[in-house]
């Protein structure tokens, strides 16, 4: 671009907006049902369907393991895949603080265009908007994704069975642990970066090769224990967690110590856990080890008909103690 | 909601964010898709579809005919119309400023409601962001739309051909006007105010009952000479417009005198022009103004081989003059 700073001139709509769809997101995004700029993208696509939608706000913008744009892929394709649905389609809608650097922008656009190929996504539509400076904080993102369904009964939150265990694909905490120590400047004497990652094709793995998966999520904000806690309510069943079977980042566990802060309340962008039943564990941790994304990961609880609507954490020494939903805002602008 | 103000909590993700979604958006957008609250949304749809999306950052928020919240469906809604498709499903995604007032949001969210309701939409998915005071201006929204096809071959601004004439589904100007005489407190004698609304029953009246319809464009940012010159230019084509024949209402003619603005740039959020063969102009304008939105419609020019990838505008006294597309902006926030 010519200018080195995002004007407003660029969200007009007018000459210099055509010159950013041209010279940036096309060049970055291009693809046939892009490139035709029409109103609307035509998805010559199959129902049914799986739709999401996440907006990023995260602060700092770039961080070790990633940055807001390949976030913003992330965050979306895992949650069109987490209804057991293989994602094709993003929109992509930025909202621009006017007076933002193009460099920025741009690798912010390189490193998305970067994580959509990754994940055989196609960003097939879009919008900008430029506010005037202090009207927003550098950039916003939206992304909403569509998918197609990979299985007739598709896994939900409403589907957890007594009998059934609890995988985790990784270790938990290392994005929200990151995010923190970055923009509160915390000496961390580990290197700690965000776990920011497409679940995609993991997800696929599963649901073709072992079957019968009753829930997958991935516990963004709120974490771990949140997501549980709502699974538990949705379900109407009890889950149990065995705290050491937790895989925790010993960089972010010792981070955590320092700050007081609970590593399954922190949000995670490239982890998921799987409820199935127990019969089906053992190939689903295989198929999950055999990824890098998964390499991880293990069985950490299980799911009963006691407490039902409760998650109960088992400490190593044998003492139970309710594992409450995240009450109020541990950490704002996480993601 | 017991908070008057809509703090960082509530975009935690944990239990504020549990209440503000059951009180408020699940309480107003209420179906059977969202309320299983699951990452994504399940869409029982057919493909081939048409998506679009659009954030929405207008300022004031709340404005003559109109709020952030209408305009945020409306919009989404006609872009996913102008396709030839009949809009279905919308995801919504907030960010909020911490302290807006709930009563702020919440009219909002039931204005979203109606709107949805007016369209035949139903929000399925969503997601809300809280960011700290002064790192957004009050509200903004995201919604991104899906449809399914009504006709085989679409309508597409890549389609004008040469003996097409351009229709106009009522008066130009009226949204663009009415912000800027909003936000800047200009004493106008006339009343005035936003056209914003939902055009996708009167498009997919056009396309069953007239067909054969070569483009639809709603002109929004950049008005209707910046959608006809990016028209002009992705069909290869000349077109001709008849200043005299552009309905404008006194109202925003008139302050449009004042301020020294063109209407003809100026957005519109609740029409949208047309472009097909002239054999079917005087059935679709029947149509057309068989309905509330389209009562003024009319014929304002045609399409030819001539000044291809130009728009040029014949002046009531026989001149004519270049309609070039919008440089720079000519009004920040307008949607």
């Amino acid at each position: 671009m010519s200018d080195t700073k995002v004007l407003l001139d660029y969200g007009s709509g007018g000459k210099a907006s055509q010159r950013l769809i041209s010279d940036l997101f096309k060049a970055n995004f291009s693809n046939p049902v892009l490139n035709k700029l029409d109103d609307a993208a035509f998805l010559d696509i199959a129902g049914p369907l799986a739709m999401s939608t996440d907006t990023f706000t995260v602060d700092p913008i770039f961080f070790p393991g990633g940055d807001i744009g390949s976030l913003a892929v992330h965050g979306t394709v895992n949650d069109v895949a987490m209804l057991g649905a293989r994602p094709l389609y993003l929109s992509c809608a930025y909202i621009i603080e006017e007076g933002l650097d193009f460099e920025v922008l741009e690798r912010i656009v390189k490193s998305m265009a970067r994580a959509a190929e990754n994940a055989g996504v196609s960003i097939v539509t879009g919008d900008t908007k430029v506010v005037p400076k202090g009207m927003a904080d550098k950039i916003f993102i939206n992304t909403t994704g569509v998918g197609t369904m990979l299985a007739e009964n598709h896994p939900s939150g409403e589907s957890a069975r007594p009998g059934d265990v609890v995988l985790v694909s990784g270790t938990m905490g290392d994005h929200g642990l990151t995010i923190l120590a970055q923009r509160e400047g915390l000496p961390l004497t580990t290197h700690v970066e965000s776990d920011s990652t497409n679940l995609n094709h993991l997800t696929e793995a599963l649901i073709t090769e072992v079957g019968d998966i009753h829930v997958l999520r991935d516990p963004t904000r709120g974490g771990l224990a949140t997501t549980l806690n709502e699974i538990a309510e949705a379900s109407n069943v009890g889950i149990t967690l065995e705290e050491e079977r937790i895989p925790v980042h010993p960089g972010v566990k010792s981070g955590c110590d320092i700050l007081g802060l609970d590593p399954l309340y922190l949000a995670n962008e490239g982890k998921f856990l799987c409820i199935l039943p127990e019969a089906k564990a053992e190939k689903a941790l295989e198929v999950l080890r055999a990824s890098e994304e998964g390499r991880e990961a293990c069985l950490v609880g299980r799911v009963s008909e006691d407490h039902a609507g409760k998650v109960v954490l088992q400490t190593p020494l044998g003492g139970k103690r309710l594992l409450n939903m995240l009450e109020g805002e541990q950490l704002p602008r996480i993601c």
